[in-house]
């Protein structure tokens, strides 16, 4: 099963909405109100140089975006939601589009060059194909059932490849406020202290994280409390939170020992948390022992005492 | 099916680890420093005087003795952890102990003569029964397995019945520092903000709310995911923190819409959870229908809208 991914960039767009600037979306950036500035400002050298940014340039203006759509996230959270659905179960809101505009656009005002998949968009305009290219691959709002019913599990996820290969992360609660970040080679941190994988090396002693999905054909609902009643005999109890990218965080920063969803929504959902994932000590794998591939909707991820162990259980349940 | 509950007072309390005081327990209190000193003032005018205090007084009270535990268990969550197994997948630490010890000194220094029921206290000495006259009704750490493994769903949860009534309630989850309060009669509070219940009136568009428990035999796991299976069916989605007592406050802030708990610990899960929910508005109820008793471990929860048919569809998987 594979994605197939729409591509996306400031200059080929077809997506109106990308090039949508207000001086909402960059309140602190008073010289970007006016989208013809904005396309003015896109040539110059400064993004030119910006382009060719170090990693350690790239985390900082991921970060950038990340706190300024944690602002919206973290207004909105406490107000009254204007809520369209994307289906029975699945919600999408004003918050969610706002804070992809204005990620976007951030990113794009640095790195013009660079290729963008996010979630809204290719909502709205299609799927895009990953390529080798740089390329930022954004859920600007993971977690929108929490958000719309006001659990603070929610946060912002932006991830960088470069060659397809997962480069920068960053995962954002603005409610608790707590930022995961990382960059390839360079370690996992939480509020800038390094974190690690739990070192527990027995199911039996494992936090284990999954979600339910959204889908509610009774083949699929079957499907995931089966791989449930299997697992609970084996780990020590049961998490859901709501949010792929953050139980990956909680992987990175040992909460929790095990987690494993399938068919979530996109590559979005994971490509900052696998990053994040791998850089404290951790795995990132296929649940049924396969490699990941960040465009199947399948991911597990555990320290790597506990891989062997978990797959053996899930394998059980395919 | 019935719980029967020690009854521990400070004075006719067997159980030793009631009465260890030290600096430790007391670090605001440099007069309390002593063992002789505590029995000693114990008998004081001061004490009979409180016993008769108002109920904003035993709220005050209990708000502060939960305030000072999460100094303790806040202190304890970023930290290595002492594990003790109580069973399989049910953990006890010292935190957890210190903080019961803390929160009991605290209130007996208040009130001697009121009665006293707490989770570990139970567990080292036995269960006691619960009467009409005021009773404090502690969980020092409810979700010790989230504190083991640093997930911040925990809190101290300190309620007090009168006539067996729940009359006040405070729960204090110290990570996220978020207290809810309640006075019988009084209303609910967030960090002294008032909150009610959601409004939702449909079950598809509800946040569920439960958790796995801890027993991990055939017949109580089959029971348990055929539960989720069939529920998953009903509702928005499903959500597992891990914390009783904060689901319970998830209900009364309209974080949640639906909450059942089967097989919990104890009334010290409950005591204060309930009164909350009830302030903001919300039910308690059996699961199944019947009327809600503290000293059944069954709890449902939720706004007034969404009883019957929630009730309705746990009753198909009794």
């Amino acid at each position: 099963m594979s994605l197939l991914l729409f591509i996306h960039s400031a200059a080929a767009s077809s997506c109106s909405s990308y090039l949508k600037i207000s001086s909402f979306r960059f309140p602190k950036h008073p010289q970007i109100r006016h989208h013809s500035t904005f396309l003015k400002l896109s040539v110059t050298n400064h993004f030119n140089m910006a382009d060719n940014g170090s990693h350690e340039e790239f985390l900082a203006t991921a970060v950038d975006a990340a706190k300024k759509a944690g602002e919206i996230i973290r207004k909105g959270f406490y107000q009254t939601k204007n809520v369209e659905h994307k289906g029975q179960v699945d919600l999408v809101t004003e918050t969610d589009k706002a804070c992809e505009d204005l990620v976007f656009n951030h990113l794009k005002h640095h790195y013009p060059s660079h290729k963008f998949i996010g979630e809204e968009t290719t909502a709205a305009c299609g799927a895009s194909e990953l390529t080798d290219e740089p390329t930022w691959i954004v859920d600007p709002l993971d977690g929108t059932t929490n958000f719309v019913h006001g659990f603070p599990f929610v946060c912002i996820s932006i991830g960088l490849t470069i060659g397809k290969v997962p480069t920068v992360g960053v995962v954002y609660n603005p409610i608790t406020n707590e930022l995961f970040t990382a960059v390839l080679g360079k370690g996992s941190f939480l509020n800038g202290s390094p974190i690690r994988v739990s070192s527990q090396n027995e199911l039996v002693k494992s936090l284990l994280a999954t979600e339910v999905g959204t889908k509610r054909d009774v083949l699929t609902v079957d499907t995931t409390t089966n791989r449930i009643n299997k697992l609970l005999f084996k780990v020590r109890s049961l998490r859901m939170s709501g949010s792929c990218a953050l139980n990956l965080c909680g992987i990175a920063c040992g909460r929790l020992d095990l987690f494993y969803e399938i068919g979530y929504g996109g590559p979005w959902d994971v490509a900052a948390g696998v990053l994040i994932v791998k850089e404290a000590g951790g795995l990132v794998y296929d649940p049924f022992g396969k490699d990941f591939e960040i465009t199947v909707p399948k991911v597990a991820a555990s320290n790597p005492f506990l891989k062997d162990a978990f797959v053996e259980v899930l394998k059980q349940t395919e």
